[in-house]
């Protein structure tokens, strides 16, 4: 089991693109009666099956496996609801800390987010310049609810 | 993926009991919305995480991954909601068909349960002796209901 300590921001600037190379996740949810999540992803030609528990602050206990590729094809297909999630994933390492960049595709176009990965909860941070407003705490924008709710369906109000 | 093809019975004889040498299987589930089903399962010192697709007549898509079995016992305790399923399973082969009989404990105390696995939705089947009524189609025997509504708070009436 792993713990994650995450922080998430928009992202506002493009300072970021030339730095990292991109690689295209697909993934979707099983979907679950309360906040535990089963994620389906595929990397490359590489599936994982996560399992993840209710958020408490900015952690979270994780239970990550590797699985075969057309298997996690087939049960995204069969499994999961559309829509899925389609992202860019850009890996950059900044102040020895590595920021992962989410350029969403499909039904979440337009949204670009950043996370970043900590050991504690209280570290201090270094704000690079393509930073955008912090939405740790917004669930709108955990990925489990963006494939219910996808970012192209919000109205400008709702944002 | 496999396709499982099951037939499922109450057990009301005692005479598979001499035929075969019985296991502890411990299992739960992560609550999902509908008829796909997340199991995990521990069998002795191996751990498995098992996703299923909606049941369509008596045929599931399966997906089936072995985990460590310390991990297994964590998300059992940290996702799966009590009770749990405690059964001793014991496999016996009759006439090319292996039968898994499943004598629950604890809050499903008192149920004896027996599947077997086919090849074709029609085979033919030879009955045992001690086999019961057939409850393939009744959702009230699905383990994960028995996690959900456990046999021993069935009133004589429900059943």
């Amino acid at each position: 089991m792993a713990q994650e300590i995450e922080r998430k921001f928009l992202v506002t600037g493009d300072g970021w693109r030339s730095q990292g190379q991109r690689v295209l996740y697909r993934q979707g949810y099983i979907p679950t009666t309360d906040a535990r999540t089963v994620r389906i992803r595929v990397v490359g030609q590489q599936g994982y099956l996560t399992l993840k528990g209710p958020t408490a602050g900015v952690t979270r206990s994780e239970f990550e496996y590797p699985i075969p590729h057309d298997e996690a094809m087939a049960i995204l297909d069969i499994l999961c609801d559309p829509p899925l999630i389609e992202k860019w994933r850009t890996r950059i390492e900044l102040e020895d800390l590595i920021w992962q960049i989410d350029e969403f595709l499909g039904a979440n176009q337009g949204l670009i987010l950043a996370e970043v990965e900590l050991t504690q909860e209280n570290q201090t941070l270094q704000y690079p310049s393509w930073l955008g407003p912090e939405v740790s705490h917004d669930p709108r924008y955990f990925n489990v609810n963006l494939a219910r709710h996808p970012y192209t369906a919000w109205s400008d109000a709702a944002t």
